[in-house]
């Protein structure tokens, strides 16, 4: 019998899909590129199974029914490019290739086309859940081929995490609207990551907590609205005890953080579509900088701060800290969403927000409960601007705002940096400034360069000789 | 007699460029796409000149000596890359192309390729100064061909701005590496523009200051350390009376500031780079959000905020705007350098900052005061990582960053945005920070996707099954 879906790469990702997809009911060919991985597992959790190894492509692909369906899940970038250029030549005309990698959009097209001419069909699926997800239900999330992804509906819906509004899967839209959608997930998740760590610092430099202690804190939130995945991991890692000291492990865990690319490359892309990511931004400085571990080490003996401890009653500055993390969280969705919505109008992604909103909320990083209201108000009004213009966000705002204001205000007066939400504080006091000094600048920019400027009193296109006094 | 060098486009700076160079005793030869303004020129301003028009390219280029020198002034992008089809085939082996458009470094690296292949030598120059340095003296960022810079160093040399320490102009690298910096520079110069209207927006709300009241605050600071090319017109422009309403231009100027992309560009840069640039990102997208206008009035009415004054005296809260500007700018050049420098190391640019440094001191839209410390600290140590670890700036800091702190906390407790300020305040806060939180997102990372972490009591490379409790 042939094989319902084949997956190519059988690092833990590949592996652990396969193996989810199977245990929904088909069978599964796979293939990796050296051997071994693919007899461990044939020997080892595939055993029994209708997984089907092959150990060469020209056998994996004659393994699969057609029209073959093919999940490529492979490192990103030149990986990708090498295994597609081996499975062009062996597949046929209607046949279905898949990325399953977390591609640069921009790759995505490229690779689409080259399928498209080759009368391939192709999606570019982006897959968020990390190993569990990909093994117990992650978020997926293609785009591309429509007709190719009714090959594979089936499957996918089966294969993603069965959410609380349906399976976290649905078709978004041609081109590279799936890796696109799955770069801003990562975006986003950059940030929330971010605010996470600065409640951890401010709770621990600001407050003096323990981690046992933070991680009651990171309980109780997880309790209410905020409830999410990322946040139930941080209050396990805080209760995580270092087997050989004793005491947590996360205070003996390096501060530098590393990245695969994705949240610099969400960035890169708002700034191309002109969508105002800050939050996201700053997430991603704050990677860079945290890189710098030997030259931090040396400025903190040369540049002097304040001390790095907060007045005030610790439940007073918790509770301020909810409202901050709140908004903050708020502020990555909000500048996520709002990038794909100015992303889908440009490059023609027709993506459904509220759809987004639905798939990511199981299996993938950024599951959280807000997006219960935040599908809601997107499904509520297609037109809407920016998530704090609808509710619950603008009494939640209202409720908080001073909150945030009053956190970043002790973090600035302690020397702790808080880049997150202060640029979360920023977005959304620009945002609600119906006069910037903006006026300024265009002011400079006519002085300078004659770029003309326009008025609030009338209509037109003005320059002014301004040297002329 | 044949003229010394060519220039193609006759738009305002290449008009400016043209007369310039001319002035200072070459003969230069003109074309443009349209013939008018040639023959605008020639009637005009070049009457009576060495200015050769030229009313098809190959007159242009049969009007050049050789080597032939061609500098090309037409708008970058397609623009260029029309222009340069056509010459390529009229130019021969060792003749001299230059771009002096803002091109992005990737197409300047295309462009040097292609010239390569035909055995022409190329420049990108990056030129900043606008019109009126276009015309009395730019500062000129040549890099690319050595040995054809060596063919126009005694006219870039004379028709740069001759600054304090000498013509601000030098080779810069190869490559791409005088566009790159320009770039930088812009990147440098949209934060300073946005660091000073955060000035205004806080002298405007927060103090209730007049135009012009402003004006003499900022021709107090101009006066000083931080004296500055966007200081002295934005003085200018604060003093400019409409002739239309008798009041401060300014005030009527719509809040919706444009960009022509090097900012973007330079952030997008700095990404790739790894370089933390949160500053020079802040001002790219406060230009995002401005242009957000009819979103940002809607906002308004919808989400509240505190009231927009300032508790405490003016001219305690002016000395303390000083500090914030002060320490906001130095980020913004500290940004920059830190960006060069990586992108020098990545890119193979062989950069001399402390010449970049010179370089900037006339002519350019970020000539300040401050470029003469900032050369001297970055020749004293070629190994200095970042401004703020040398004098004067360790001092300052030491200084201004209470000040800092306090502007930017008058700011959010007023609900007035400061991105440029606060980025920069949590910019150094984080790099005086020996132990950042970043040990909670590398647990996290390796929580959810096996992405392993270090420790700090011992080498090696670590995992954890965190479930595990």
């Amino acid at each position: 019998m042939k094989a319902d879906i084949g997956v190519v790469g059988m690092a833990v990702m590949g592996q652990n899909l396969a193996l989810n997809i199977e245990s929904k009911g088909y069978t599964v060919a796979v293939y990796n590129r050296t051997r071994e991985r693919t007899e461990e597992l044939a020997r080892g959790p595939a055993q029994g199974k209708r997984v089907v190894p092959a150990y060469s492509l020209p056998a994996f692909i004659a393994s699969l029914s057609r029209p073959r369906k093919v999940l490529v899940m492979v490192k990103a970038g030149a990986g990708t490019d090498a295994v597609l250029a081996e499975l062009f030549p062996l597949l046929e005309e209607g046949d279905l290739l898949m990325d399953g990698g977390n591609a640069h959009f921009a790759d995505t097209e490229r690779r689409l086309a080259e399928a498209e001419r080759r009368g391939l069909r192709y999606l570019g699926v982006g897959i968020s859940g990390g190993e569990y997800g990909a093994l117990h239900g992650p978020a997926i999330m293609p785009g591309g081929h429509r007709e190719g992804y009714a090959l594979v509906e089936e499957i996918l819906l089966r294969t993603a995490a069965q959410g609380p509004e349906g399976p976290c899967c649905t078709f978004l839209g041609p081109g590279s609207a799936g890796h696109y959608v799955k770069m801003v997930h990562n975006g986003i998740e950059y940030a929330i990551m971010q605010a996470i760590a600065e409640c951890y610092d401010l709770m621990k430099r600001g407050l003096s907590m323990t981690p046992e202690a933070m991680a009651e804190v990171f309980s109780d939130w997880n309790q209410g609205e905020l409830s999410g995945y990322i946040l139930e991991i941080t209050e396990k890692i805080l209760r995580y005890v270092d087997r050989e000291t004793g005491r947590p492990l996360v205070e003996f865990i390096l501060d530098t953080a590393q990245q695969k690319g994705t949240g610099k490359w969400s960035t890169q892309a708002a700034l191309d579509e002109g969508a105002c990511a800050p939050t996201i931004a700053a997430a991603v400085f704050a990677r860079i900088a945290s890189a710098l571990k030997e030259e931090r080490q040396a400025a903190a003996d040369v540049l002097p701060g304040p001390r790095a401890a907060f007045n005030g009653e610790r439940e007073v500055v918790l509770k301020e800290l909810f409202g901050a993390l709140y908004l903050t969280v708020v502020s990555a969705y909000a500048q996520g969403m709002r990038q794909l919505r100015q992303a889908s109008a440009e490059r023609g992604y027709t993506l459904s927000l509220p759809e987004v909103a639905r798939v990511w909320m199981d299996g993938c990083i950024i599951r959280s409960r807000l997006l219960f209201p935040i599908r809601k108000a997107l499904a509520a009004n297609a037109d809407l601007p920016l998530l704090f213009m609808a509710e619950p966000f603008i009494s939640r705002w209202t409720e908080h705002h001073e909150a945030l204001r009053n956190v970043v205000t002790r973090a600035h007066q302690a020397g702790i940096p808080v880049p997150a939400m202060s640029s979360s504080l920023d977005f959304v006091d620009a945002y609600r400034t119906a006069r910037l000094p903006a006026n300024v600048l265009q002011a400079q920019r006519d002085f300078f360069g004659a770029h003309t400027y326009q008025r609030v009193d009338r209509d037109g296109t003005f320059h002014t000789e301004w040297e002329m006094l």
